[in-house]
């Protein structure tokens, strides 16, 4: 009895996250799902980037908590529009909230929207949500080992972010070794080190390079 | 037909956790769940807290993760035995794996059980596995917002443990707002704030006394 209910529970999931995809790409918005663990600084990176992008992309976000608006209200000013998912206790997005989501937000004024998933490395990995793209974060505070206990997240991913990389000076983190772990689960990840706090640095040129590229792509595509 | 599935689902689970409660009882072993995010720094808070009861409390210890056995190879030098539960892709530990792995640990020669459970500040809660108290940990680096964002595990937990206290010079956090926070969500919940890396620090030596008192306060009841 178990088993259909779930294969029921997922592929109504993914049906839903294709009619988001479709409904994207009709409005021309490129989707990026980010996921990373509580505190590895989702909400800091958003709201840097968006301020980057502010005279060049419109952007939307779209934010999963089980509680409060904190991130969305972090985010509301910089933003076209935000979006905050309160899911209770649920521990991940799924396709249906983010199709509730979409009816609040002006798709044709948009061309990039980042869903900012609950902070948890496991249970979003599973979800489609209608994305382009997932991008999984970890941050150097959480230590060097979190790859290899977090296979999943690292093969989903289409870009590893590694933040509060201005943190390195008084911790013990062995970047070689990250870096190999990552490389054997997902060979050619590209991995950039970044600091959402430093956004002139190097690392966070290398990540709006990227989210540019990969809206440019699209956006020959459709 | 889905609610019922669910809730067989979680009854089972409740009477297997009070099996597992009573065989610990009878053996009189204190068991100790330990909740935090991943890389709040579970593994080296115990590593420390085993070293400093080396001669004092025979501990046993159960790691759960998604992937590899590094936790409970790192715990291994210090513990009585070490026992890695590997998840595969599941997010918490639930009261069947546990008891397994108490089948693997000499519980005669044990006068605590500590049980760092998979690296999730959501899933977990929800899962009795039969401890006498759930310690909950966030760490600074997480930022100041994780309580009001996890209200769960605050409610849930008997005692709020705050890690990377030696990191405060290097970051911003409200500690103010984070002890108001919690005194909110749970009134007169202990909170503990600590460095895993000093462990002769106040904070460590005050945590060492709670968990001495917690299990003499359990041989006494026995």
């Amino acid at each position: 009895m178990k088993v259909p209910v779930v294969d029921n529970v997922l592929k109504l999931n993914d049906e839903i996250a294709q009619s988001n995809r479709a409904m994207l790409r009709a409005s021309h918005v490129f989707c990026i799902d980010l996921l990373g663990g509580p505190g590895c600084g989702k909400t800091t990176l958003l709201e840097a980037t968006l301020a980057k992008f502010a005279n060049e992309l419109r952007v939307g976000v779209c934010v999963g908590d089980l509680a409060t608006t904190r991130d969305a209200d972090r985010l509301d000013r910089h933003a076209v529009q935000a979006v905050q998912i309160n899911t209770g206790r649920s521990c991940h997005l799924d396709a249906n909230q983010v199709k509730q989501a979409l009816t609040h937000l002006p798709l044709a004024d948009l061309d990039l929207l980042i869903i900012e998933n609950v902070g948890n490395l496991i249970c979003p990995v599973g979800f489609d949500l209608g994305q382009d793209v997932k991008v999984g974060m970890f941050s150097l505070t959480e230590g060097d080992d979190k790859a290899a206990k977090h296979p999943s997240i690292v093969t989903a991913c289409d870009l590893m972010l590694l933040n509060k990389m201005d943190l390195a000076p008084h911790l013990t983190f062995d970047r070689e070794q990250f870096r190999d772990e990552v490389g054997r689960l997902h060979p050619g990840l590209r991995l950039i080190e970044l600091s959402s706090t430093d956004p002139n640095d190097a690392g966070f040129v290398h990540w709006l390079n990227w989210v540019r590229t990969a809206v440019q792509s699209q956006a020959t595509l459709v």
